[in-house]
């Protein structure tokens, strides 16, 4: 019960930090939505201009040759640009929504990619999609998350090694741990959210590289249209100003599709996996900024844990601690603290794998701790808790205990 | 160290759980797609063969109109069709490139929604685009699961006080759990991923209704095509086919901008967060399957824990308790089984904001249990494991203890 009142006044600072982030996270992301639009808007707007030029030349070039007013002609255009919406094109295209072209689409679906080179036009179609959507979305971050936590754990196998031999040598771990260590199989082992992103990130470079070496002569682009491609598709942007497989026919065409299919399949996992590990990063400095700007934070949480709160001071007072009882060289601690909870991230987000058991895990602490598994079992058999409320209440104790080390 | 020699023989279940919820996904994915292919093929291909018939007649028709030949029409759709990829359409369209194009872009690329109505065409703006998405599409994850954590934040504060007093009318709790109750804030307590669901579910229907309200007389849309409009965006599928404030002018323009905005953004992040909870409760569906199909694997995994392993036995005689030391009525076990971690899972998913305290909490654990936080914050300075060892040592002795009672 000590955790549990303790806790209080953290429990402010808490939320305080969490809306922080958000808030702080919303306003860069809109800054950064600003600057990209200048940015793009000033590389592309005079493009855009001549683009617009070159077609009215081109057809007033055309309704004079042919004597075709442009009222026709647009008029032409225009259904024209309906049938573009059914897949059809000057160039014969493969055919869409034969079996393998609706196996692309349901793959560009799933995969939130959406080139939209083939999209339904029937009602029941639409509808059709929007259930099948819903599941398939959900099934594939499923396994995007599952791919990452086994990538993790890949990587775990390789580096432990290094590491191990590398402390084994310098000799800096007790060897009550080097016991451990070798004891603690692969789980036990997590590489950091740096050595991940390093790795994802070379990783999908020579992805890209060997994928647009592909497309470049099979699809005729140029190497860096090949290389735009790529990240639009692997990032699940999915422009569809180029898309892969697309002509009536290729040499090798099986092989082709099977290679098309692996590359965006692999290419996906590993961006995906990349951006989340990147989000992480993101994450930390976001607390390192907060962290920097805190000082007006924390008056204010500590006025919140003055009001009127039982053991208000206990919160307090660790926050005192936390905050002045650093060492002089605020920013070494600083970063050591991002680079610790770096760690400790990188793992917790990166083994999707362990939830169940970690569950489990907290409700056999509540269940020691409080020493009511029963009471529980039986709860939650009648209303849904199934031990999460002493779990819980002992995870969160714990965790506003230690919120404002961070 | 008992615990870390008792894992043993349960790491090999573990490794092999996760490496068999990982298969049995991508197999399940594999034959959805299938099946979706083959359904998609069965309803629209008829309409696509109408589609091209109906152009093949209008082009010909065109032909003889205006005495044009096809191989003139062909070369003229071409020159079109690099035009539509520059945003040039036969009816007039807004601007692409202007401030307020180029920000409606950046925001289909940071969000990977990537309708394509505006594509980059220069070699300056493809390039940005690779390195302006890296940065954005992770930020905006991020941005997305601090909106998943919030909202779980907010909908703990309306269930907790519907839950609480529940509760304390049927009397289930002892009055020392009340207490912890009274004094737990809100991230004590987390609402069930199948309310999560439920709420989120009927929040973003509510959304994509009044958002089709609004796109289907401004943009002249048929409500059942703003329907599927709001899910292809809302998903981040993106496929281009409709595309919401594309015309030149509207009557409000302003305002209908704005709105159009804010819907998108409140969609998507309902609907990103929709797809984390059915991809959590999809995860419990795998693990029910896998528990289904677990006696074969149960088999190889003592198998494993006898191959020289030492103390291999503990884990199998704890791993025969957790299988046969089951009620006979194996099929209510089994489900409450799944309600519980199902409970569990959704509050170690949806609290993505508690990582680091989590982290600290593990250093805590493995501090308090080891005793030598000094030579792990030594050993951390030095090769970046930051408490990693013992505590992830201890977290996964204690997740792999509890593994086989999945």
């Amino acid at each position: 019960m000590m955790s549990g009142q303790r806790l209080q006044g953290c429990r402010s600072l808490h939320v305080n930090e969490d809306s922080g982030r958000f808030l702080l996270l919303a306003v860069l992301i809109l800054l950064y939505l600003l600057c990209g639009a200048a940015v793009f808007s000033a590389i592309e707007r005079p493009s855009e201009l001549r683009a617009h030029g070159r077609w009215n030349r081109t057809l007033h070039n055309f309704s004079d040759a042919f004597n075709v007013s442009l009222k026709d002609l647009n008029s032409f255009l225009r259904e024209y640009e309906s049938a573009v919406a059914a897949g059809i094109r000057a160039d014969a295209l493969r055919p869409r929504w034969d079996f393998t072209g609706a196996f692309y689409f349901v793959g560009t679906v799933v995969s939130t990619i959406g080139f939209g080179m083939t999209t339904p036009v029937t009602v029941a179609g639409k509808v059709f999609l929007i259930f099948y959507g819903l599941l398939g979305c959900a099934a594939t971050i499923l396994f995007f998350n599952l791919f990452l936590e086994r990538i993790i754990t890949l990587l775990a196998v390789v580096m432990k090694a290094f590491r191990l031999r590398r402390l084994r040598t310098s000799g800096l771990l007790p060897p009550g741990i080097c016991q451990d260590f070798a004891a603690s199989s692969l789980p036990g082992w997590k590489p950091s959210v740096y050595h991940v992103m390093l790795i994802l990130g070379l990783s999908a470079i020579i992805i890209s590289c060997c994928a647009s070496a592909m497309y470049t002569p099979v699809e005729g682009w140029a190497y860096l249209d090949s290389l735009y491609f790529c990240f639009v598709t692997f990032s699940t942007i999915g422009f569809g100003d180029l898309v892969s497989s697309q002509n009536e026919a290729y040499s090798y065409q099986g092989l082709y599709r099977l290679a098309n299919f692996f590359f965006i399949l692999t290419g996906v996992c590993c961006i995906y996996s990349l951006f989340n590990v990147i989000s992480i990063v993101i994450k930390q400095v976001l607390n390192w900024m907060l962290g920097k700007m805190s000082c007006l934070c924390c008056q204010r949480c500590k006025a919140n844990a003055f009001l009127g709160r039982r053991n208000a001071i206990r919160p307090g007072s660790r926050l005192r601690q936390g905050r002045f009882g650093r060492p002089p060289d605020a920013e070494g601690s600083d970063t050591e603290g991002r680079r610790l909870s770096g760690e400790m991230i990188s793992m917790r987000d990166l083994t999707s794998s362990n939830k169940i058991s970690l569950a489990i895990m907290q409700k056999q602490l509540s269940e020691t701790a409080n020493g009511y598994p029963r009471t529980i079992c039986g709860s939650s058999r009648h209303n849904g808790f199934s031990g999460g409320v002493g779990a819980l209440g002992i995870m969160n104790n714990r965790l506003a205990e230690t919120s404002d080390t961070r």
